[in-house]
């Protein structure tokens, strides 16, 4: 087997998957992370006797892998545990440097929804914007809340997000400009796999049959926009401007030491939302602004789990299309420095919070970079990384 | 040139695209509505010397013909034109009866945005649901509200659709059931052709140059679960499960004779709102239950235009595809008969209608069969058809 340094949070037990490409060579690929190195599969499938797999690996998205369905999944990871575990001189010649590699957007999203799921999020923003008044809407608990994004501005970690402008609320009635409160939403999104036909439901306990995998997921949100804009059919050009994803979809299978019970619920739920098993998820995300970490949001906090919002997403009959992807919504827990939005750290802008370079930040100003980062348990008391989604704000045009 | 029934909707001045298949030849491929019949324009366009077109219409979506962009679409349908005003002879091997072909969904849809653009659909729903309050929001008149909707659930015209079960209030806390409220929108999409680059904003004037028609659309809504999920976040699961479209889409240029002024605006807009010329569009749609008309919703009343919408949509730089496609919201105007939903025209469920077998509905039942039609002046003249958008309602699963 080759050789890893022993913290690396890419072992044997996480290959997560991207797609890629390199100068001399624009083809884009599926490839899987080992190490600090990018193992390009469709060379190994080839000579690998796996000649059934290229197919799905030799293309410019997940899509055709997420279709495949979770026999193929799990056959396709089977490969790569014996090829990362077989001889180093046979794996050698395809291990790519990260930095000589470009990754793309792994999947061609179908529709894209977003949630709205941590409790502590929820309560926060209604204790926010609506002080003194019942926090949780009276549906909250009773069904993960959630609305459709746009899937064509999604882009891959490291693209700039240029300052969207739009209307807001002004003294003398609305404003128009660049946004003055520009948010991140640290997230977590599930990439769906196998489709369903149009009246067919998933049940909690189908989950794995139909999710792929996660990655990590930055929901930009230009608040004063969102916030004028959102009576009464929710957030529109507040969201819409653009959504970043890490470039690595983390498989359902190397987050099994990860799963835990979710938090208990009250009231007790509807049938079709009951959980079957255990759906919670202990990653530990980590959002960093300009290099300064300013918060550490547990997502094993979450009141809804991923097999609950896709119960939920489908239960009205509504069909999955491989390539969809459902986001959890802000993570936040129950402290103060695990808020996973800028809007929850500065408490609406009131308070605001000093970087490691000394300045304060309410908002994000042009310039500032943010990445989330996470980690999980792997297999066998392993660390796995997650990936990273980054992205820098540029100036208005 | 061929003889037409002087009384046809589908004359030389419209021309409507579809995709359609033969049971012969199951390849998806453009057509041209031509009085009662389909002409299957590609072998034309091949025999005609138009080989530039060809492959933009041997392909299973409109979408590359959307693409390429305004000077294409006008020198395609100068090519319909001459073609359609020629010899007969040279036409007739190529029209299909329209009971031979199968029609498909035109449009690979990209993103899905719904509008709530008609201030009469606005304010009847803020009287029915908030009764004593003011019904519009404070937002509405200075901004076109709209939200994301589900793009893998929209279905051509004569897809049967199934009853959504899902979530509703009920006396003792929430219940589960097929919707008890279910119900139509009368819509009219508008399809994008060109696209932008994120961060690229659509002027109002620069509306032609990337919309290429419109189509007719049943937005089906499950009031009962819309009205209990949709806070904070807007319309969900109550819209997720079926949007139907007609499969005719009738390009800009069929509808220069029906451009009209918007209703006046007050208060004034924000300046990227401002038209620059007349937007409006006199449709006249119609709404049959059981083939019985139960509402005539004029287009020509919207207060927000489909220009103002695309500009408000891009206007904090979201990206445009090809196939992106953007809906007016419920078309009603200020008669009784002249409301788009049954949830007007019931007023909440208190006044059922009689249809013609003096059967009353307040909501849909199991076996409803609702068509949406429409025409418009056309060139010359003539008065064009619009297509039709038909779905029968199956029980639930």
């Amino acid at each position: 087997m080759i050789e890893l340094p022993g913290s690396t949070l890419f072992g044997a037990a996480n290959l997560p998957y991207c797609v890629f490409s390199v100068p001399r060579d624009p083809r884009r690929r599926v490839g899987v992370a080992i190490g600090d190195h990018v193992l390009d599969v469709v060379p190994l499938a080839e000579s690998g006797g796996a000649t059934e797999l290229v197919s799905l690996l030799a293309t410019p998205t997940l899509n055709p892998l997420l279709a495949a369905g979770r026999r193929t999944w799990t056959e396709l990871r089977e490969r790569l545990v014996e090829w990362v575990h077989g001889p180093a001189d046979a794996l050698r010649p395809h291990l790519l440097a990260a930095d000589d590699v470009r990754l793309h957007l792994p999947v061609e999203v179908g529709d894209y929804v977003d949630f709205y799921s941590s409790e502590h999020h929820a309560r926060n923003v209604g204790r926010i914007f609506r002080p003194g008044s019942e926090p949780l809407s009276p549906n909250w608990k009773h069904l993960p809340i959630g609305y459709h994004g746009r899937t064509g501005t999604i882009v891959v970690s490291g693209t700039d997000i240029v300052r969207p402008k739009g209307q807001r609320r002004g003294e003398g009635g609305p404003e128009f400009g660049p946004s003055t409160r520009l948010d991140i939403e640290a997230e977590v999104g599930f990439v769906v796999g196998t489709s369903t036909r149009v009246g067919e439901s998933v049940a909690v306990g189908e989950f794995a049959e139909h999710v792929f995998g996660m990655f990590l997921l930055n929901d930009w949100s230009a608040r004063d926009i969102q916030s004028w804009e959102s009576t009464p059919l929710g957030p529109f050009l507040g969201k819409s401007f653009a959504t970043s994803v890490s470039p690595w979809v983390v498989p359902l299978d190397a987050l099994e030491a990860a799963r835990v019970a979710p938090p208990p619920r009250d009231p007790p739920l509807l049938p079709y939302l009951c959980d079957v098993d255990e759906r919670g998820l202990d990653l530990e995300l980590e959002v960093a602004l300009n290099g300064h970490v300013v918060s550490r949001p547990p997502f094993a906090t979450m009141y809804w789990t991923a097999a609950q919002q896709l119960a939920h997403l489908t239960v009205n009959g509504a069909s999955l299309r491989p390539g969809d992807v459902f986001a959890s919504g802000t993570v936040s827990g129950p402290e103060k420095d695990q808020r996973g939005s800028l809007l929850e750290l500065s408490w609406g802008g009131s308070e605001p919070i000093t970087l490691a370079d000394e300045s304060t930040r309410t908002f994000l100003e042009d310039g500032d970079e943010v990445a989330i980062t996470g980690t999980a348990p792997g297999t066998a008391g392993t660390r796995i990384g997650l990936g990273e989604v980054r992205g820098r704000i540029l100036p208005s045009r």
